[in-house]
């Protein structure tokens, strides 16, 4: 992530990844969540938080996720219904059940099917947030696959390259592929030009979003450097910003995405389903192909060939996707997490409130 | 395309398809390529053309082919190799073909495989140009399945974001799905910030590039408007541009591109594999997940909602990708294709170089 969507050092509470787990599979159980499920929705934000990604972690999401269920709008038993099959495909019907709920197990059918095919597609209509959608690939990696996932955010965010209404959410694409010794690709971004839990963050921490970033509520690029507005308060470019730009490029990914996740699935475009998301997962095996270590091989010399690269002139080094957020991991594994003391003192009123009996330090 | 890379009016001379295409063929057969192969390739060529998409037709690549050919770095009659086949999947070898010649049956096996499973995907190593990559996707719209398409180009022009030396082409990505009675949705964009053969265009035109396009040669981003420079006197900046404007996710859609049709394929990362080029193409049938009619109807609902959004100001419409282009179909299949007359006067001069009997108007 850029500097600008960090936590100020004066800010950070390091807690240990262990604690934070406990405290978020309790808050979930207390929703009424399954002790296997709250389990499996914690893996999906720890991850996330552990991989440096805290836009899509406890940080922002989990509160929200409290609010859905106190209101009714998620469902924290969700019977998932197979609505067709076949060898290579399933499409699910989610029951309204949060996406980190039952987008693992829909990623699981495809690699499943992967494996006795060579490849594999999950469609999941009727689902809520999907959480950091690097998550359902990075779940191909270790059975030597590609994994691929894109997730339809509802209509409520984006505009298409010279529109004046939203039809799109940030609508992300995420792909990884395993490597040798080098560590994996994962690429995992919003087809917006920054997430919407990013601009949250902004908000914690103040800082300034840039030109071409967003939108006036009429779709007009805001073209210069302004502080992050509240939601309801603006729109969002596809990614590129404007058409000189390369506007139109994240605007044809994001329909792709609305097409995959949304229409595929049966869910509907983002702008009509509004609050019911769709995801689509899909699995890729290496070996109907190639042979897996050939691949990995050759994964190793482009993923060495970028990371040794000479940078640019103030710039210290080359990051591909996924090398940054695996450093991450092992730093903040051993380290802590660095949370904003606000999601701390946001856990310990949590746990007072829900009658919890997690204590963060 | 935007109207920098069109040909100025003063400049045009209209001909009618037909015409071209007959030409075209000749050319090819002139070339040693089978008849058979020669009506495919010049329908590539065509099907760029008509779809106002002149930076992929006949105008900047059809004099290259002839160069290859008549250096031998091209083989006219490939005999394409089946490396490994499941029921899914099929890893060819093009043996030295262009794109163009071997791309389009590597996509009839996808669709052929997808008919019977439900989803089909080809890669195809060691082959040439493959012209415009939507031509593939298109293919599938027909079978009532989804396309996509990916060309690994080589090594000698995209930077990564912050990186000094080039690792990939403009290793384009290529998406289509139909519709009901709207017109399909099309997609197809380099992963640079522009495609190589539209700096074609622009040399042709004398028009300029925008600030963040390109690079020098040491990769920092030209950050003005410059004049379009010869091929060897610059980089390219992956879509997006600079890492602030989200340049990176530019960068990582030209990552899962080499992964997936240079690395998966076996034909190594472009930069390893330079003028060895490779495809991935796959199709996925709707019908393994929901209806085609319903998937139709909410295309349809998606794409009347894009098309008839009132614009921002100073724009008259919101263009999905293919829409353009769609009506750009009609239009010069009435009127004829508006080429610029260096391209007309380079035909007439190839016919009487390689003793041919067309003549264009």
């Amino acid at each position: 992530m850029l500097k600008r969507f960090l936590v100020p050092e004066a800010d950070q509470v390091f807690v240990k990844e262990e604690a934070v787990r406990a405290a978020t599979e309790e808050i979930f159980r207390k929703m009424s969540v399954s002790g296997e499920d709250a389990a499996l929705m914690a893996d999906v934000l720890m991850t996330s938080d552990l991989r440096g990604c805290e836009s899509h972690g406890v940080s922002n999401m989990l509160r929200n996720y409290i609010t859905y269920y106190e209101k009714g709008q998620s469902n924290p038993k969700p019977d998932v219904k197979v609505l067709r099959e076949s060898l290579i495909s399933a499409s699910l019907d989610g029951d309204g059940g949060l996406g980190i709920q039952v987008g693992p197990a829909g990623m699981q059918i495809a690699i499943d099917k992967a494996e006795q095919t060579g490849m594999g597609a999950v469609t999941i209509k009727n689902c809520g947030h999907g959480g950091m959608l690097a998550y359902y690939p990075l779940m191909a990696l270790e059975h030597d696959m590609i994994g691929v996932a894109m997730h339809s955010a509802g209509g409520r965010l984006q505009v298409p390259t010279f529109g004046s209404e939203p039809v799109y959410g940030t609508h992300p694409i995420a792909w990884a592929a395993p490597a040798g010794k080098m560590p994996p690709f994962v690429f995992d971004v919003a087809t917006t030009q920054v997430a919407a839990n990013k601009l949250m963050l902004t908000r914690r921490i103040g800082s300034h979003l840039e030109p071409g970033w967003i939108t006036d509520l009429a779709g007009e690029p805001v073209m210069e450097q302004v502080p992050s507005p509240d939601y309801g308060g603006f729109l969002m470019l596809p990614f590129g910003g404007t058409r000189e730009n390369g506007g139109h490029k994240g605007f044809g990914f994001a329909t792709i995405v609305d097409i995959m996740a949304g229409i595929l699935s049966g869910n509907g475009p983002g702008y009509v389903a509004q609050d019911d998301w769709a995801l689509f997962v899909m699995a890729i095996k290496i070996d109907a192909f190639r042979d897996v270590t050939d691949f990995k091989n050759d994964m190793d010399v482009l993923l060495e060939r970028l990371s040794s690269m000479k940078p640019t002139k103030d710039h210290d080094r080359v990051y591909y996707a996924g090398l940054m957020e695996h450093e991450e991991i092992e730093l903040r594994k051993r380290e802590g997490i660095p949370y904003h003391r606000e999601v701390v003192e946001w856990f310990n009123k949590a746990a007072e409130k829900l009658d919890l009996d997690y204590s963060l330090p």
